[in-house]
């Protein structure tokens, strides 16, 4: 099985990672990047490296598309004439999926079959060198099946078999709003309050010295990385709109009990967010 | 040494577990709840229990006040009529410091010497089964020694030595500030996105199953013990209702840059939030 993943990041590494174990499985990754290919090669992430789609494309039999989203979407735009195998299965690991959809459904040629993915990884590092083939274990990998025949769905799982996630059929919309308060939302919180700490502080040394561990686990997804989760924001804007306000109404209600001194309304307010995240 | 500890909770009763195992140190632990002194009796968390801080304190030559802030407020004040020994070293883990401060200047007898304390330690667990004799180790442990005198200061943190805590002197309001920052403000932020998402879905088997480490990091807190919580965000309310606008106001910010996809200003907010988060 001849599979092509563009983009040795995080994501596209760890699964060339995983899949390239399979001795039936010929991993081809793209970079952009010298020191990325070179990376995947010595550390046998990959069993072939690629510069570009176009030149490999002829031979896959699958094609993961794991670079950041905006560049997902120029690809997708590119398939449409590109000399593709019949029955190639396309998929793809943007975070958010209607845009992605959309673009599939007009680019892909018929005789290609797109599948949407999304799973729910990746840590605050990025690049080649985080490439981890565990990364997707026991984790739930969303699929976006939409009109793709139900055996090319099972096709697919079957091939990623190796990194034993957990996948799960979801409609796009979904998706994008379920996406939007488990990971954009806590994403931007994340952010904020750095941000709104440093305005307050300027200088890291004025209070990184006194930061316990509730304030790392709160800020640690902070440090990721910009490009990706600038594109991944834009790309789920209506959703997240929504729900960073309802974020800031719940923060408005803190200010507003504390403000009344109401002991009761205060205690109820973190009750119900203890017995929430005491369910997780 | 005779210390006596009030509340035997996590605090409590982690300090109570470190300095009991100092041969010299006699420890008494009180607690109004039965099961809790059992179960601190049974672990020689502590040497000695009791149901009043009245029937220990002529003897206690530490005494720490361990308990919920309201709880030490109240304490504070029956100081006053309680029969202390001359020289006696009082002090506190409360979490804000400047209105303990006060009471403590009020009420505590000038042969005794107050000095306020506050460690970045504690996890979302709570009560005695939490203690921990590590639970300081390597810690930013505030104290706010205000009038106290020098050796006084230097004789608390040799006393309180065994639990390998960073002792850092502050002036109280400074410290209500900084807290506001890195404790506080991440609590409420971690309350309110727990409860903005259920808010949405109702039951946590709608997002919980799908949630990944980003998520489940943000909102660890949010398990915090709530009793404990209230006080500590209501005794801190100035500060909070500052820190916390200053943050609606940065949310608010992303909000803006994503309705005008202004792709550089997005990328701007989130690489300022990674290179302050990667100096941690």
């Amino acid at each position: 099985m001849i599979i092509v993943i563009q983009g040795l990041g995080e994501m596209g590494a760890s699964l060339a990672s995983a899949l390239s174990q399979r001795v039936e499985n010929h991993v081809i990754g793209i970079d952009n990047q010298l020191l990325s290919r070179q990376y995947a090669m010595a550390n046998n992430i990959v069993d072939e490296t690629a510069t570009s789609l176009a030149d490999v494309v002829s031979r896959a039999e699958v094609i993961i598309l794991a670079t950041p989203i905006a560049v997902i979407k120029q690809t997708l735009k590119q398939l449409a004439v590109l000399p593709l195998k019949p029955n190639v299965i396309i998929t793809d690991t943007g975070s958010t999926k209607s845009e992605i959809m959309s673009l599939a459904e007009a680019f892909v040629p018929k005789t290609a079959t797109f599948i949407g993915g999304h799973a729910m990884a990746g840590t605050q590092n990025s690049g080649v060198s985080a490439a981890n083939s565990d990364l997707y274990r026991e984790v739930p990998y969303f699929l976006v099946t939409k009109h793709a025949p139900k055996e090319t769905v099972i096709k697919l799982q079957s091939i990623l078999a190796p990194i034993a996630a957990r996948f799960i059929e979801i409609d796009a919309q979904q998706h994008d709003e379920l996406v939007s308060w488990i990971s954009d939302v806590p994403h931007i919180v994340s952010f904020a309050l750095m941000n709104a700490v440093m305005q307050h502080f300027h200088s890291v040394s004025d209070f990184g010295p006194y930061v316990a561990g509730g304030f790392k686990d709160t800020t640690r997804i902070a440090a990721s990385n910009p490009e990706v989760w600038r594109d991944i924001l834009l790309s789920n804007k209506a959703a997240i709109l929504s729900s960073n306000q309802d974020l800031i109404d719940e923060l408005h209600r803190f200010n507003q009990v504390l403000r009344q001194n109401d002991s009761l309304g205060l205690e109820k307010l973190i009750t119900q967010a203890q017995h929430a995240r005491q369910q997780l």
